[in-house]
């Protein structure tokens, strides 16, 4: 009789709206390995959230099945999640020299001590239980992205990570199509690749361009100072930088904490180069000619407590902005940050700088595939399963249209969601149990129960809070003192509390006060005649929540 | 002795961030004409706020010199204020008779009556006190968009309104080119221009582009249902739409109440021309079937409670959304907007609809100049000074680059802002005092005030309120019962609360009870002490309101 096979199980973990992007494990009988750890920024309807992280309750459950964590590259959105899970767990970690840099010093941060880092290079493999997982080189905004190639018992899975083809790439080098090739040949039973260019034709640019749309503006700008703002992890864009502030004679400044960790660390790896004595201290560069001087800066996305949004408003004392200043963002704001890098760029321009930050000017190019580069990734593996991963369910949708004309089957697609098992066999994928995923958010040190409070957030931010207070004698069921109202966030008029109170005391009254019990039907009234009233005087719906101190 | 003449100034009140669009002033001796009066829609930085609309101070104490209001167009954001302003202040209103109609059911609906309405042909002059003010054609994403040409004692000033230049319009005519050229050539003292598009190069297209692809899609879709959504106003898209539906033998439903409104009223001016028989109720949809229908609906912007919003998440009884559905997004979205529609673009395709809204598509096109349209204004019109309006700043200092190209000297511009005055006289150009201008946040049956609101509104969602409650004896200083602790937007734990408890009584216990007085020194205390405390174990910092009952 022959053995059932045992299925294989991948599950989508946390993440924001995106299935596959911040953490996905694979499942074998006694095996888990975990692919990503990363974090997502709250958006605008998370007020007072600081970091979004995965929901990990499935995998601390199971910890003493899990063999180890694979980290495809080392930005915020795959590696930020680490430090919350590993103060619960211990798990070997794996990934290429700077992706383990920038993890650890996230972890050490956080006070998280012990964890045993492997340092994999591109082009090996790593066995983990029932898994062998080979790391893959392609090229992203980040120096040592790979992709992986999971050998399962049931057949080979590769998940892209986050990539593009650069064909002439900063320092690094271009994605290993040729293993691409041959992984593809002996066959792929799954591919799990990212979508979030999916929906743009053609081709990414190469990160050389945004290198000589620089070198221009270096030369158009040669009286000038130069601030250009980019994102810390891209290497590459500031070893161009570097390397252009070289060639132009000009001193570098860095400037923001993630810059200069980044900048350290990527030099310590040898990751970057950047020349002795070229470097200046952001507090001396007062001693040099605006000529003479490049900062690069982070803030690219105008976020709030950034050097370049604090320049911009002319709250920081290092660097004062006048007419005699560039300023380059070299980033594309992501989507949700419009508003506040235009606010920025809005108030340089006040101060009578410059501001280059035109997509005209090719000063940015893209980390993520295009349609273009994605067919030539499916054309190499040919896998039998698809999976699109990391982007919005329109993108998903778009990847399976253009999976579809690569030549994989309508039936042997799936898009999934975050908290779905999907299961695998050599012939087969379908949908499993749902399991418990999703996000957790971060306020402060409060990481439970913060989605009621985000809900009580939004409503306290639309219509605010009236506290109502009631002091009532427990014997007589008489005002000790007359009712107040605590208004934060909704203004009521005089007359208008006046009328509360009278709604107060005819409430009370007409209450059977031998009912109080433990108030709840009283407050219960209290609240909706409140709130009635306030609602057709004001067209606001505050909350409304009644006190009665009972003495 | 020669008289010293008189400056005209120029005034720009309200609207959020950008000048000139939503109400700007003239004013010579005793005269004040008034320029579009509009309101804006919030940002996200306004939670609960309903409608942003100008402060009219200004105009109110001086409303016995004001002669009229001139209306450019009939968009949201240059009438949507009429009807704050009219409440107080008796003017008449000059327009196109579409523009007035979309201002009349403004004003109805608010209740505002005796309002003198003034229909003005394009072509035509308005003389009102000094001013002489031409209305001048110009091609916009509404019927009946004028500019105006203000011939005043210092010179005459062209206010562009908001324009495209579209040389294959639907229904409409052509800018008017050849009246600017000569009012160009007898001399223009001022030009205020447009700037929404002075960062796109070339021209904007044709609104003739979009029907073309729509009908397209309508030949591609042949089988399937279509929904298209657009802008209420833009009544050339509309119909467009409606002669697509009756070249393929679809019935058109219209929906949402703005939709409706506007195509009634369009219809009844013959600026709309939609055949007996083509419309169907979309109560009555159902009787057909889906190639035989198209849906016309507003929701383009992924507004909460529109109607492809509510589709989109299964919350419409009217249209349920399947696989035979073809939603088409005839527009792109305004700044701050894209999270919402692509939301509603994700649920939609969830329920297995088809959607079309990329810009690949072709199925939507501005209705403001890009730069070459742009610079052929300012070169029919050679103006002697130049103030560019309608942007942000960025957009504001681009146009002066532009401007200068074309001709206008670095010193004869000026960048604007809302409080400025502007004093201008035949030779002159220069900033005046600043007066009383700016934004009023409208929320529910509220104007004033809202600013603190607004603010409270914010720090309540992102850290929360607690009220500590104590009830204390006024001749004793003992507690009569616990303090206690209301939360909301916060989570404390059970021995937070504790030692919150404790804070209170030991700040209590210090305090020198006779001192109590109106408690505000005690309160102060409290507060602070608390928010030490709540800082360091949970590093969120909610608003805390201690409240003393002293009986």
């Amino acid at each position: 009789m022959k053995k059932k096979t045992k299925n294989l199980k991948i599950r989508f973990l946390g993440g924001v709206g995106e299935i596959g992007k911040n953490m996905t494990a694979f499942e074998y009988g006694n095996d888990i390995i975990i692919v990503d750890v990363g974090l997502t920024f709250p958006s605008i309807d998370m007020p007072g959230i600081d970091l979004v992280i995965p929901d990990c309750s499935y995998i601390i459950q199971n910890s003493d099945r899990v063999r180890g964590i694979l980290l495809t590259h080392g930005h915020e959105d795959h590696i930020g999640g680490l430090p919350y899970l590993l103060k619960d767990i211990k798990v070997p970690v794996y990934g290429t020299k700077l992706t383990l840099a920038l993890a650890e010093n996230k972890l050490i941060e956080q006070g998280v001590k012990g964890v045993k880092y492997n340092t994999v290079k591109p082009g090996s493999k790593v066995n983990l239980g029932a898994f062998s997982i080979e790391f893959i080189n392609v090229n992203h905004s980040i120096a040592g992205a790979c992709a992986l190639a999971i050998t399962t018992p049931v057949g080979v899975i590769v998940h892209s990570g986050d990539f593009k083809i650069d064909l002439t790439p900063i320092n690094g080098e271009i994605v290993d199509i040729t293993r691409f090739s041959e992984i593809g040949k002996k066959g792929v039973l799954l591919l799990m690749c990212e979508s979030t260019n999916v929906e743009r034709s053609g081709y990414s640019m190469s990160e050389q361009v945004v290198g000589e749309t620089l070198d221009k503006l270096f030369s158009a700008n040669s009286k000038r100072r130069l601030i250009i703002a980019t994102f810390a992890s891209n290497v590459y864009r500031v070893q161009q930088i570097v390397n252009l502030a070289q060639k132009h004679k000009r001193k570098v400044a860095f400037l923001g904490r993630s810059m200069i960790n980044v900048v350290e660390t990527a030099s310590k790896l040898g990751e970057m180069r950047v020349p002795e004595g070229l470097i200046v201290d952001i507090d001396k560069i007062k001693n040099y000619q605006d000529k003479d001087i490049v900062i690069i800066s982070t803030g690219s996305q105008g976020e709030p407590m950034s050097a370049l949004t604090r320049m911009a408003s002319d709250d920081f004392n290092q660097v004062k902005i006048g007419n005699n200043d560039t300023i380059i963002i070299s980033a594309s704001p992501i989507p949700g940050n419009e508003k506040s890098i235009y606010n920025v760029i809005n108030n340089l321009y006040r101060k009578g700088a410059d501001v280059v930050y035109d997509d005209l000017n090719s000063i940015h190019v893209s980390g993520h595939a295009c349609q273009e580069e994605l067919k030539i990734l499916h054309s190499l593996l040919k896998p039998k399963f698809f999976i699109p991963i990391h982007g919005e369910y329109r993108h998903l949708k778009k990847h399976c249209m253009l999976a579809k004309d690569m030549g994989v089957k309508d039936s042997n697609m799936l898009i999934c969601d975050i908290g779905d098992t999907i299961e695998l066999l050599p012939k087969s994928m379908k949908r499993g149990e749902q399991f418990k995923a999703g996000s957790k958010l971060v306020d402060g040190f409060t990481i439970d129960d913060t989605e009621t409070l985000v809900r009580d957030r939004i409503h306290l931010s639309e219509d605010g809070i009236i506290v109502a207070i009631c002091c009532i004698s427990a014997e007589s069921g008489e005002f000790i003192q007359e009712p107040f109202f605590i208004q934060r966030g909704v203004v009521l008029l005089e007359e208008q509390i006046l009328e509360c109170k009278n709604i107060v005391y005819r409430t009370i009254h007409d209450f059977d006060i031998k009912e109080l019990g433990d108030n709840a039907e009283l407050k219960r009234k209290l609240r909706k005649n409140l709130k009635n009233y306030i609602y057709k005087t004001t067209k606001n719906t505050p909350i409304i929540m009644p006190v009665i101190t009972e003495i």
